[in-house]
């Protein structure tokens, strides 16, 4: 009763548009599953609805969850809840680990890459087989169930790698905007930036433009004795800025919001990153209309757009340069990631995009990731462990992709077997298919899905008719 | 000039039947490639031979080494130097972590969990991985050069898993006498032990039943006074024998030099193991003849056909009982391998299996790696991560198996698909297919090695054709 009562206020609080409820368990993990140097164990949490499932074979729809709490990923994946009564399926959300309340170091987890360096995508894919093997033999009825992936961004990615590397314990994946071809040498470094310009080039040529001018206006401004005190009032900035890393930082906050603005371009208003309106892009672009204004006026027209993201809801009291994004992310830990194996370069010549110019240097970002997690990124890792582009001889993969979304640059766009199969959404925002369904949905986000539902729907069935067939051995003798 | 003067005498000291040569390299790898807590590297050694390759798309033959020193194996895997030209092949030989010359900390290697941890075979398949793209991105011509693997025994097991874990690296594998179904669960514990005592029974009942009656004779005999220096007289035992731990060493030893000639019951003279005679088991069997004599004589006898074992070159000076085989073998680390994540449950009742009765009792088994390397075995850790019996979805491997070997018992003995396919060789013992050509081969196995040549062929014939191929995506707008 408390439990549901609390559920509802989170709702009302965050504003999402279900509400959802689960069973929380913890499920003792090793923390090194691969070698017997470190014979730690952790709790990893997941989240289990069995409203609907088919006991004795019904298939559990697994969400392979990544750098984030697991409850908001919950809340954020309505297209399993909108199928699961379809599909008589059993829900898992896995949480990864070293996100949300999935720790293994408890406080310690961050502290110390002794604690930390067990946080890699090869790891959380070996709790989520076990996890997914633990669930089977603990569960009447579920030994024979179908396991089916889900995954949007990075847990898209994971999705899409547990059925590469585990595909004897899971079935299929709809592997949403999951740009696993981020890598080194795979896609060109520049792609990234170029899809967010052309996002606010859509909504007008002045939006895109306004923002490219804006570097050299605050670089200008910022110089000046008086400017940053002149940006702190007119932006209302909650902290003022002082040296040249809070410019820096300054920067790197915007380079983010219209990145994350981009990526989160959805046909209705929603909280995900951010609470924001329906189509953000366009309603921020309506207040940057004019980019031939002097530097001032340049940034006080920013600052009407920027407050489109940060203070769409009107509560905000002052503007927090030093959060990114809703907090369920966690930013620490995905920069870990970031600085080991998973380094996917950008970069931008800030003619071809709006953004100021920035070279991709591996040896900087290999400088800046040893001071301070001590670590040496393996750019090639990934790519060599989970196959790059050389995936062809999987199987039962859905890789969907939206033409709104920054991150498709990086992922799979073309079918690369008649079961690994990409589906282009061109007015998709980032993983839009895996939200719950909404009267404002395009049309093409919906047949995505229907898509997607066949998909799994045929994957179920082959496990069925797989059982039949038997052969036999050569006998040379 | 040396180094093949040296060679060749190598080749005279260890009698190998054929002699190769190649170079040596060692290559730079990660000591954890999962993970950032211990960011080590150690020296991989591995062995070339290039002189029938063809540069610029000639296939690579890589073989996964195994339990042991890496030019051991070179010298017994003839079958791939007997193809290599046909094939027009690279030979790579690369070591497996741990053996060898490719100790990841040195002499502290085996000292304690902290250094031997990495001793997994998830870390060995990476290994491989890492040094195959290694090899093709620094040999010219060689960056689309299809991969194949070889291997026996365990290192079939490792050549099978690559395929499996790995297909984006290698194209297809032969994987010989690999029982990567020797896992709790997958295979009943008593089949090994059955397999053993049908080849002494095949050569004569007589045979298995003095061996069955030994153990009985030994147990009786050394519980006496005196009965330890008769049989260190009697058996000419380096070591007198001392407290029931040497009793159970003796057993132990025994057990494993019966095992050890039902897997190299080869229809030729080698040196696999131990030097022994054409089919070593007939010949034993001819020592034991008589299975109704009482203890002493029984044990007189079966000291005759141990002879065999333990001395077929006249040369040995004592009975050494604490050598099980050829040193190029890794002893230790197959101890630690098997008290981790290599658990292979192997039971007998002493009356389907000519050994003593012997359960198999986890508990027991776990006290005693705990105890030795304090280390938890893991027995279901190798099926989660490679899919047991699950590996349908997999393709391009051939499995071997020879019913001489106990070892098939733990094989994949039916074809899983068309392109996942058990050769059933039945004159067959441990990877005879691995060997070089003989004129003493039984037809089966000339066969066995005719197939595996047009599944090779097959697999190089469809990288080329695979890269034809395009395919759209769906495209929803």
């Amino acid at each position: 009763m408390h439990r549901i009562l609390l559920l509802s206020f989170l709702c009302l609080l965050f504003h999402y548009s279900q509400c959802y409820e689960w069973k929380t368990f913890f499920f003792k993990q090793q923390v090194d599953h691969f070698s017997f140097a470190n014979q730690d164990t952790y709790p990893q949490r997941y989240l289990v609805n069995s409203t609907y499932w088919k006991r004795g074979g019904g298939p559990i729809f697994f969400y392979t969850g990544n750098e984030g709490d697991i409850e908001w990923f919950a809340q954020n994946t309505g297209f399993m809840w909108d199928i699961a009564e379809e599909f008589g399926a059993m829900l898992v959300f896995a949480e990864h680990r070293y996100y949300g309340q999935s720790l293994p170091y408890g406080n310690k987890s961050y502290s110390d890459a002794k604690y930390l360096g067990y946080l890699t995508s090869e790891q959380a894919l070996a709790d989520f087989a076990e996890l997914v093997a633990y669930i089977k033999s603990t569960n009447s009825g579920a030994v024979d169930s179908p396991v089916i992936a889900f995954g949007g961004s990075y847990g898209g990615m994971l999705s899409a790698w547990m059925r590469i590397k585990y595909p004897h314990i899971i079935t299929g994946s709809i592997a949403a905007s999951a740009p696993i071809l981020q890598f080194t040498g795979l896609t060109p470094c520049d792609a990234f930036n170029r899809v967010v310009t052309a996002d606010f080039a859509s909504a007008s040529t002045e939006c895109s433009e306004t923002i490219r001018k804006s570097w050299k206006s605050l670089s200008s401004i910022l110089s000046q004795d008086d400017g940053k005190e002149w940006l702190r009032t007119h932006w209302n900035l909650c902290v003022p800025l002082n040296g040249t890393d809070d410019v820096v930082n300054l920067k790197d906050w915007l380079t983010n919001v219209w990145t994350n603005l981009a990526m989160v371009n959805y046909p209705y208003a929603a909280n995900f990153l951010a609470p924001l309106p329906a189509y953000p892009v366009k309603a921020v672009c309506e207040h940057l209309t004019n980019s031939s204004l002097d530097d001032h006026s340049l940034l006080d027209e920013l600052f009407k757009g920027l407050s489109v993201y940060a203070n769409f809801t009107g509560q905000t009291k002052c503007l927090d340069v030093s959060q990114q994004a809703d907090q369920s992310l966690g930013d620490m830990g995905w920069d870990f990631q970031a600085c080991t194996e998973m380094v996917m370069p950008m970069c931008g010549d800030g003619i071809n995009d709006m953004f100021e110019a920035q070279p991709w240097n591996i040896e900087k970002y290999s400088e800046r990731c040893l001071k301070k997690w001590k670590v040496n990124p393996r750019p090639l890792m990934a790519p060599l462990i989970y196959g790059g582009k050389n995936i062809s001889s999987s199987s039962n993969i859905v890789f969907s992709n939206g033409l709104l979304d920054p991150w498709s640059t990086g992922g799979v766009t073309k079918s690369l077997s008649d079961s690994i199969v990409a589906i282009i959404i061109p007015e998709g925002a980032h993983h839009l298919d895996l939200r719950a369904a909404d009267p404002n949905d395009p049309p093409s986000v919906v047949k995505a899905r229907e898509i997607e539902k066949q998909f799994i729907g045929k994957w179920i069935s082959s496990v069925k008719k797989d059982k039949k067939e038997t052969l036999k051995s050569i006998f040379v003798g």
